[in-house]
């Protein structure tokens, strides 16, 4: 039987967002035991169930913690997940807290992977094919080194391989597609991922085709990563004001935008990243998975769904 | 009688689209010098012209010409006009051809400003207002110090008021908005800004920002910031195909898409960063622009008087 860790005090709408969710997530997968971490209050939202275990906690993290305020709350839902997730009492956890949130509480009790230095964030990105790409370091260290960068290449290759891809093709994230490109760090990176035969490098990958579908996994050092990310955040939102814009700018654009409404929402949709699922902060023995704080129901089951799968994918560890 | 330098040979679309263009402009512009390079089959394209100095050369640089090829070719238009610009007899040079090859003739012949250690690419973009911004550096220095950048923030705050923009407001890309983000580079950097009173910092850019309008100039290291740049043409091209798809998907939105063919055209348009105009290399006394191989009449047009402004500016100096 495998154990699940969610917190579920971390998401802007409050734990109300799990009431309806989780008891059929619950039911529908009967190899899995879930602990859930909240208030009482949120406790008492949900009826006693098989195979769910109440953790009642006396704090929560908010949005706008700051890292001394996260870490005095040893008692808040986050915290103690994370405690019994370092504990090995569970073999995932999921929360929709902040990302420093996760970061801080997950390296206060739980050890990084043997070989690892440094944990890091990847999430999947819509592309132009039917698959997303993994880009990640996403943001969580602005500083990193070669070694840094070949460890992350190995992480989530082993990663994307869990989420059902046979051999993922990594990138690495660069200024230019040839071998002699970027800076001395990327330089070497390139070399060393390229002598390596336990994964499937693919060579560099410039932002532009980034969501070309060419790659399975791009790795990046977490500034230009978390520059990139918040781009495509940023482009989207552009896109969409000029699509409005373009629309409403005459009686004819008015009436076609009226026939085109539904589509129009749905690529809207497709298109905005702030949406787009979980994040992953690997470097750990088990998956530790973020959602964005103002994920709605369909993300948030999407996310433990990805949790499921991995913690049920064949091997142990990530 | 200022003097303009005009590069022939570096257009995808060989000499040939600037013979419309050209004689126009020299007699809108009476109190500049013309003086363009290029083979002799290119010189006899052009009518004699009052202000119109023909300097025949013997070789061209070609778009994937390699560095050492570039040095070799000492007879090519690109090197021929960075000679003339090196020794002060013009006051701003324009050309199309590949970057590499402005940047390796340029520094071979051009000393860099008083106190300046690197060159950089400078270009604007479209914003959600009705200016654009300018991101520098675009990819010139896949490293860069902190030194480097403050100078770029010098520079490119002189080089947006000479456009015309009277205080250009100046930002910083980095991964977060408050003070304290980024890696060391970045925090130095805000701080010698923020202390700076000789331009109008405005504090950290997050990528996502970039296109706001709340930036006039948006300093970066070159890694980033050609990771940020090409991120926008992907996510452009993403976006076209995207909106393609969708009113390629049914009758109705075909008939919508035929409706809106010419509005969303000009959307497309905006969006297409590669047709963006010119960029312009800084860190020399005098301007150096160059415009995308690929550029179109109306692109060389525009760069072309974005150049004129700069050399008309009052200061006689980037």
């Amino acid at each position: 039987m495998k154990q699940i860790g969610i917190d579920l005090m971390g998401s802007d709408a409050g734990y109300s967002i799990f009431v309806d969710v989780l008891p059929k997530v619950i039911e529908a997968n009967p190899n899995i035991t879930f602990h859930i971490y909240g208030t009482q209050e949120a406790m008492d939202a949900f009826k006693d169930q098989e195979r769910l275990v109440k953790h009642v906690c006396s704090e929560e993290i908010d949005m706008d913690d700051s890292p001394l305020t996260i870490r005095r709350k040893k008692d808040s839902s986050l915290n103690r997940m994370m405690i019994d997730l370092g504990k090995g009492e569970l073999d995932g956890v999921f929360s929709a807290a902040s990302t420093a949130g996760i970061i801080l509480t997950a390296h206060s009790n739980v050890k990084l992977k043997e070989g690892i230095d440094r944990s890091f964030l990847i999430a999947g990105l819509p592309t132009k094919k039917d698959h997303p790409v993994y880009l990640g370091d996403m943001g969580a260290n602005a500083e990193c080194t070669a070694d840094n960068l070949v460890q992350f290449a190995h992480e989530a290759y082993r990663f994307v391989k869990k989420l059902g891809v046979k051999n993922p093709r990594v990138g690495l994230l660069n200024i230019g597609s040839e071998e002699v490109k970027g800076d001395h760090m990327r330089k070497e990176v390139y070399q060393r991922l390229k002598e390596d035969n336990t994964l499937n490098f693919q060579g560099n990958c410039e932002s532009r085709d980034l969501l070309s579908g060419e790659f399975d996994v791009v790795i990046a050092d977490g500034f230009s990563g978390n520059v990139l990310l918040k781009s495509l955040e940023g482009s989207a939102s552009f896109f969409v004001s000029l699509l409005k814009e373009t629309m409403m700018s005459s009686f004819t654009s008015k009436l076609a935008a009226l026939l085109l409404k539904k589509k129009l929402y749905g690529m809207k949709e497709k298109i905005n990243y702030k949406n787009y699922g979980g994040a992953c902060l690997l470097g750990f023995e088990k998956p530790i998975i973020k959602t964005h704080g103002s994920s709605d129901e369909t993300s948030i089951r999407s996310t433990v769904n990805q949790l499921i799968q991995l913690v049920n994918s064949p091997e142990s560890v990530i």
